[in-house]
This record gives C-alpha cells, structure tokens and sequence, in this order.
C-alpha cells in the first residue's frame, strides 16, 4: 500500500529546489541512494507500524508514556540506519547536508507513518533551536545525541491560557544558583512530551523569569531534560517532570499528546538558552522550522491517501464502461477526484519544497531567499495542509462506504489530517502573519518580487490573471488598515499559495515534457499540471472578491446576533 | 448547548417554502406549537443522549443490536409524544400535514442527535413507498405502526458486490405459496438494521426473483419483516434474518450499520410490494425521499456545529483587541468563519427546504413542482451534504486545538457529518444523476424554468452572473457526450446549487429587512445573506472553467499512470 514517492521527490530536487545550485555534494548518486535508501527504510520499518499507531495507539500510566508494540524497535533503527542527521550540522555530528534533502527523508518516513514521524521533527526543530542560541556548552552536551535522534526534543509553548496568544504564558523561572533556573507550571498539547522510544527527551520550555515584563518581550526559553546528565554526559537523576495525561484526540493516537507539569517537587532544573527575554526570538527558528515541517505533513498526508485511492480505484469493480464491467477508475467523476489529487499533492510537495530550497539557499547566504522563505512560510504551512485535508477527503470519499469503514484505513489518513491546520500556529494565525508582517517586507517588496518571478514564466492566461489578482489584493491590502487586512486574510492567502503553485506546477509540466524518465510518470505530471492550471487556478481566481471585501461585512452585527 | 433553530425554520417556512399557499391547516398557531413543542422535546429527551451515543455507540452480541442506555426510552417518549406521525398519511394513522413540515421537526431531532434521528428518517421513507407502492393489506397492516414510529423500517439495497450499482443486487426471492416468498441473500451498510428500541422491524428489501433479466430491471422489492405478524396482526415468530455484525464507522456511532442475513436456515419469508419486477421504480420513491433527508441530515450537523463553535467562540478569550482581552468572536478572521457557517447553514436550509416545499406543492398536483423537485434532489443531497462536512470542519477549527480533543465535541459532528456525502448514492453519482436524467428532462425545460424563476428575481450582478454561467453551462452539457457531461458533472453540481442558494439567501435577505421579528434575527439574516452574495457567490463562479472542461483532460493518462 505504501510506495515511496521517490520518482516525484528526485523531480521536484532537481527542478524545483535546484538543489544542485545549492549543494555540490548532493550528486545524483547521493540523491538516489539517500532517497531510495529512505524509502526501503519506511516502507520495511514504520509503514507496517502505521495502523497499530492508530488503533492501539500511545498509552498513558503514571510511570509516562507507552508507544504500541514495536515502535521502539522501530525508531531504534531509524537512530542506528543514520536517517536524523543528514540535514543536522556537521559539527554536532550530522551530515551536514542540505535541509531540502532532509526534507525528502521525512517526507518519506511522514508518509509511512505521520503520527510517528512528529518525533523526528521536533527533534530537527530542537536541534535548530540549540545550534542557533545554544551556548557552546549546551551544543556540546546534547547537540550529538539529539542529531542522531538517539535523544529526542520537545517544544513547549502552549498553556492553557495561552493558545494561540503566547504572550500569556505564565511558567515560571527562577534563578537556582549556578546559573541554572528552578522551572514551574503546567504545559499542554506537547507532541511526544513523553514516550519509551529514547533514553532521554529534551524540553525546550517557554517560561517568565523573575520581574520579565509581560507579552512575549517577557519570555525566555528554557532548556529541560527529562534526566539531568550525568558529569560524563550520560541521563542521570529525574528531572521532576510530570506527564499528568495525554489527550484523546480524534487522529494522529500514535503521537502522544502531552499534560506535563514541571516542576511539582520544586525540584526541575533547566539551562536559559541564548539571553534572558529572547525566547521569542529563539521560539521563533524553532516554529519557523517546525511550521514548514507542518507543511510537509500536509504533503505527507496527500501522498499517502493518494496512494490509498489510487490502489482500490483500480482494484474495484463496480457499473459498466462500454457494456464491460469495470474498475471504478475509469468513471469520469472517479477519475476527476483521483487526478484532483495527483495535482494537489504534486502542488503542495513543489510549494513546500521550494520553500526548503529558499531556506537552504538563505543559509549559503542569498539575502532575497531568506526573505522569501519567511513570506512562503505561512503558504506552505497553511495551504499544503489544506490540501492534506482536501485530499484525504477526496480518497475517503473515492472508496464509497468502505471509505467510513474504519479497518480500510482511508478513515485514518482524514482524522490524522485533521490536526495540520490547527498546531504549529492555526491557518488563520498563519494568514494573519501573511498579511502582517509578511506582506510588510520592505514595504511590500518581498511580495512583488516573487509576483514578478512567477509573472516572468507563467504562461497560461488564467494563471497570470491569477498573479495579476494577487498583486492587486496585495497593493490594496498594504493601504489597509490591520481589521480590512484580517478579513482578507485566509482567502489572500489561498489565492497566492494556488498562483505560487500553478506557477511551480506549470513549469512542472513544461520540464516534463521535455524531460527525459519513465515515460508514466512524466506524462502524469504533465497531465496533473494542465489539470492545475486549467481547473485549480480559476477557482482561486473566485477569491478575489473575499480578498477585496473589508471587515465591515463581518462586523454588521454584534457578537450576540451570532447565537440569535 | 443545542438550541432548536425554530426562528430559522418559521422564517423559510413562512418565506421559501410559504407553506401557507400549501396547506390551510398549517396555520402560524400550529406551526408554532410543532415546532416549540420539537424543540423542547429534542432538548429534552434527545440532545443529552448524543455524545454517550458517540462515545458507547450501538453494540452487537450474537442476539443482536443493543443501543446505548437511555436510547430506548427516548425513542419511546418520541413515539407516544406523536413525532412520527406529522407528515404520516391521515388515512393511516398520521396527521397529514405537509411533508415540509415533518422535516422541521426531523431537523430539529437530527441537530439534537444526527445518528438517533437516522431511525425516524428510515421509518418515513418505508411509509412512503408502502403508501404509495403497497397492497391495501399491507397498507392496513404495517402503515398504522410505522407512522407512528412504533415500528421501524429499514432500506435494503446494498450488497457486496452491489454499492453503487445497485443492478448488480443477487438476493433472491422464490415462491414460497400463498403469494408469499422466501427470502435469500445478504446486505451490507443496513441504517438500523437491528435495534432494541421498537417490536417490530420492517425491511424492504430489493431482490431478485427466478427468471428476472439482470440488472436494475430484473429487481423486485419484498416487505420482511423481523418478526412475521399473528393473525391479530402482533408480531409473532421470527423470521430468520441474522445480524451478522456491524460495521465499526469514523463516526455516527448511534446508528447500528448492519449486515444482515436473510433466510440462512430458509425460513424468510416476504411479500412482494407493487408488481414483480417492479423494484427499481418502488426503490426511487424511497431513495427520493431518503437522498432529501440526507440534505437535511447536512443542514443538522451545520447547525450543531455552529452552534457549539459560537458559543465557544463567545467563552474563549485569548489576544487582545483594543488593548483589552478579548473574546476570539471578536478575532476578524474567526468572525469570518463563523459568519461563512451561518451563511451556509442558512444557505443549506433554504435549498433543502425549497426542494421540500416543492414536493408538497408535486403531491397537490402541480407538475411543475413536480419537476423540480426531481432536478433539486441531487443539488439538496449533495450541495447540503458538503456545506455540513465544511460547516462541521469549520467549526472544529474555531476551537483550535481543543476542536481536536474529543471531549470538545466538535470532532464528533466532523466525523459524523462525513458520512452524508457517500450514502444513499455518493455525491458523485447525485452529479451523474443532475447531468443524466435530471438535466434532460424535457429537453432542459425544467432547468431553464428554474433559471428563469432565478433570474426574475435575482438583483445582484455577480449573483446574475452565476445564473448566467449555470445556463451557459447546462446547455453545453445538453449537447455533449456522456463522458464530458459526466466530467463536468460536479462543478456543475456544486455551481448550480450556489446559485439556487444565493437566489434564496438574497431573497430572504430583501425579506428580512423589511420583516417584523426579533431585530438580532432578523439582522443576522441580512449578514449572512450579505456574506453569501458577495463572498460565495463569485467562488463558484471560478468554478465555470472546470464546468466546461471535458473529458478529455482526464483520460489523457492511463490508469497505470496513477500508480507511477
């Protein structure tokens, strides 16, 4: 059921990221066995894992957390076969290699089995985090062993007051002597706050130091282990963490969902990681990495519920087709959801993907990349997850009732799907950042630069009067004020996510028909991006009037009317 | 948390429906006191039971379905509390008012507990097709106790083998003498096929008899019951129908999905309803029926959950506006969404309803109505059925985080609402249904006398523009093949019920202005009305492109190409 996208991964590398412009060291032959090495990984190791993740599911007792018979083993081996460390730095005992390339390794893992994949991710964001602000003690201690995954990391920002509002957080630090800082409060929605897959987990834990002022600018961030290390680097005594439950969640049971209070005993020790109140700054390189990371989930999801449909489309048998019986992929509206879902998939992988190499590319130093990065990021967050959403109900719905049917596993992909627009910052937050500080770049610039990119290769019609559209809404939202920007924000956001990716999907197309391969594949890219450009790009042109309309609409009647 | 929707309900009552022009006994007074009186026993007995009816859900033992506690009597009080028989044949037991009517109080009971009320749904449609289809001996016999509920009835169409191809159904009838036949053959995805709350359940089942051609033309359907009936006409010896399991669903846990199996020790004995040979035609009065109270079933999870995400949206303060605290209602971006669910729900409920209002005014004897509710049942199915699975998803995501966690609530309209649009004919064979049949009927005259009636009324240009683009499109699809009719069968869908909707959601909009009524009412229909006009009409305008698309587009590749 499960196939490596690697074909689809190798094309978008080469044509979309360019990771040769990046990356001397990414030669075609390291890209083929990195990308098919991961996928024999995936495929043999975590995608037999993917339906006990779902239906057993993470446990909770009072001793922490339990992962589901032979997950353990499994993470064991992705430590051992290497596959954390190819994007992690050189000096910290990674390979060094670029984050585009990573990427595909987790795409592949994520599409195996994407409740179990979050641990990996956090762990990269962790990683980040400590090599960005760490001091050269902290890199020392814990970067090797979280680089290989032989540790795993954490983010713990959320609280119960504060949700999307970070400022609110209200745990404490307190200065403990030695330099070190005495933690205590209660997080909440912490993704692999605990399991039995590592031999220690590293928290990085937004908290308020004594007198910090309040909002945001009061943070500082906290790095926190479950065991505090030995003199010789190895876990030693409990941290005085506690995993006070996991949530019930309607998908992804295979990613504990942590309650943990820090703290109980007055006895949890963390380090400040880079200066007292600029958490949010190093908050910040960890969400950043972890919002795209979302996005891949999105692509992830996609994939695999593509794959899903895909394969019991050709499988069943149901109505005639020139008086024969047969196969459910050959009616027209089937084949319609099955190819609206190639091209979304492809879509959201170029959308993501691209965005790794505008990160990659703004590392080696390209000041325009790294802008572009930080506008793209609410895109790829956002829209590839509304498209993991958007696919996995389309692959739900390609399999008729057997689609609601719990043990066909198509159910599972929808529910797992579920969670990508809502953590690592809500779409609606995510629309909110485009419109605000994105859209503010340089006074707008940022935007206008990529328009005029895309506007030099689009050539399709409706595809530049979509880029044309978006330029419009961005000109007048720049003159708006922060209500009539808000109100606009989700639908400006969906139009420019669907021009960036009819604009990639487009010169898709254009490569593959002139690309060399298996003849398959690239004559169903060439068809998934006609499908784009000709169906997907005008619905998004219906936009245009939402993105226009001001908050005046939304505020015509009071709170109180809505419950009327 | 569950508030019936009566101010809604009497407004498309008085306003799309005029349910006066229908019927002279359904005065204000009455109308008031059905629907208060639904509202206060759906609160009361219905809603309480709906999140133990997700979280225990209908079991199976050997002996059978047993519901959750408390189902049983709740169904009790709804019978003896006269619920069933609104719309029930006065002839037979029921009170003979308009079925626009009945669906009020289904609407109101399916909003309380959307899987409970798949119970009652099933019962009308087994009273519709004996009254219209059934000996005057059967009619005496079953009719009495089914419209008033204290019998259920059930639909028995799908096999295996036999999903959307119902022509491929194998159970088999044989004479068995005194006019009655023996029953042979399973079912699968049966709504309430066992239960524990009636004494009685009536099948209708579709079978073949010996001899009979194949496909759709070669089915009769037979009336078994689970307990065959005395000569007093109580139910007596059992009738050897198995409950072989049921089916473990994402969602709409209250509704047992039975297989069933008829006469494995030959003793099933059934009689056969209208004529041999005669099923397909008995069928499509029930699946008519059905597919509409499916559309309702849309509107019932669209306003549960937007109940629920507005009163979250009121309690849940996080951020700031104006310096203050706020509640996120008060977020432009959260209003937005918020607004989008009232607009659709209202926007589900006028379609619905209309297409209700015009069967009243069919069975009265006007052919035209009679037309029309035959081309707006897949537009009310299908259209109805999306909006509730992204009203229901908006919601979820209003609650951010919380919205993912069971114990919300919000997950189980998400996941209960996602099986509207798959059963009782997916939405796709609804479009094939809209481009096929419905859309020739008369040459396209009732299409274009829908248009006509739209355009008459119609002020605003975008939404004119959307009735302009529906016609283009329906009369390019008249001259078209079956295959491109079929790929642009559900843009078309999706298009042509938008611009139903907008023609309603203005009309009601002009009418709530100048009405008389609550004014926190009456200026959130205006909103809403507002919203749906300027924002969701000219989405589905960006669907005429794919609308006009043909088929080629999507057999460009092979189905082997969707597996590279």
């Amino acid at each position: 059921m499960f196939t490596p996208a690697t074909a689809e991964q190798r094309f978008v590398l080469d044509h979309i990221v360019r990771l040769s412009e990046i990356s001397a060291e990414a030669t075609p032959d390291l890209l083929d066995a990195v990308l098919d090495g991961a996928g024999q990984f995936a495929a043999g190791e975590w995608a037999p894992l993917e339906r006990l993740g779902d239906t057993e599911g993470a446990r909770w007792t009072e001793q922490g957390v339990t992962m589901p018979e032979g997950f353990a083993a499994a993470y064991r081996a992705y430590v051992e076969g290497g596959w954390g460390t190819i994007g992690s730095p050189a000096e910290h005992g990674g390979q060094g290699l670029p984050v585009s390339l990573s990427v595909a390794v987790l795409e592949t893992l994520g599409t195996a089995n994407m409740g179990f994949c979050l641990c990996p991710v956090l762990t990269v964001g962790a990683v980040e985090a400590l090599h960005h602000h760490g001091s050269p003690e902290q890199q020392a201690q814990y970067l090797p062993r979280l680089a290989t995954g032989e540790w795993t990391g954490t983010m713990n920002l959320t609280e119960p007051q504060a949700g999307s509002d970070v400022g609110a957080v209200k745990t404490k630090a307190e200065p403990a002597g030695d330099g070190k800082w005495k933690i205590k409060g209660t997080k909440i929605y912490i993704s692999f706050g605990d399991h039995d897959m590592a031999d220690n987990i590293v928290h990085l834990v937004l908290a308020r130091t004594p007198g910090a002022p309040a909002g945001t600018k009061g943070l500082s961030l906290f790095l926190v282990p479950k065991y505090r290390l030995n003199a010789d680097g190895t876990p030693g005594d409990f941290n005085d963490i506690k995993v006070v439950s996991i949530e019930h969640k309607m998908g992804l049971h295979a990613s504990p969902t942590c309650v943990l209070s820090f703290g109980d005993n007055d006895d949890c020790i963390g380090e400040l990681i880079g200066p007292e109140l600029g958490g949010i700054r190093a908050m910040f390189t960890m969400m950043n990495n972890a919002r795209l990371n979302v996005g891949l989930q999105g692509v992830q999801v996609a994939e695999r519920a593509t794959q899903r449909a895909v394969a019991y489309a050709r499988e069943r048998v149901q109505g005639y087709r020139g008086g024969a019986p047969t196969a459910i992929i050959e009616h027209p509206d089937v084949r319609r959801m099955l190819l609206r879902m190639k091209a979304q998939t492809q879509a959201a992988r170029a959308l993501v993907y691209y965005a790794f190499g505008q990160l990659d590319r703004g590392r080696a130093g390209d000041a325009e990349a790294d802008k572009r990065v930080e506008l793209l990021t609410p895109l790829a967050k956002a829209h590839a997850t509304d498209l993991g959403n958007e696919v996995a109900s389309l692959g739900l719905q390609v399999h008729g009732g057997m689609g609601y049917i719990e043990e066909t596993g198509a159910a599972q992909h929808f529910r797992d799907a579920r969670i990508t627009p809502i953590y690592e910052g809500t779409n609606g937050i995510q629309a909110a950042d485009l419109v605000g500080r994105k859209l503010s770049m340089d006074n707008g610039a940022t935007l206008l630069g990529l328009l005029a990119d895309m506007r030099a290769e689009a050539e399709d019609a409706g595809l530049r009067a979509l880029i044309d559209a978006c330029e419009d809404v961005g000109r007048d939202l720049l003159g708006s004020d922060a209500d009539d920007r808000l109100a606009a924000s989700y639908p400006f956001l969906t139009m420019l996510s669907v021009a960036v990716c009819g604009w990639l999907m487009e010169k898709s197309g254009r490569l593959a028909a002139q690309g060399d391969g298996e003849p398959g594949f690239l004559q169903m890219k060439q068809a998934a991006a006609r499908f784009y450009v000709e169906q997907i790009v005008p619905e998004a042109l219906g936009l245009r009037a939402a993105a226009m309309a001001k908050a005046a609409a939304l505020y015509a009647v009071g709170a109180e009317a809505f419950a009327a």
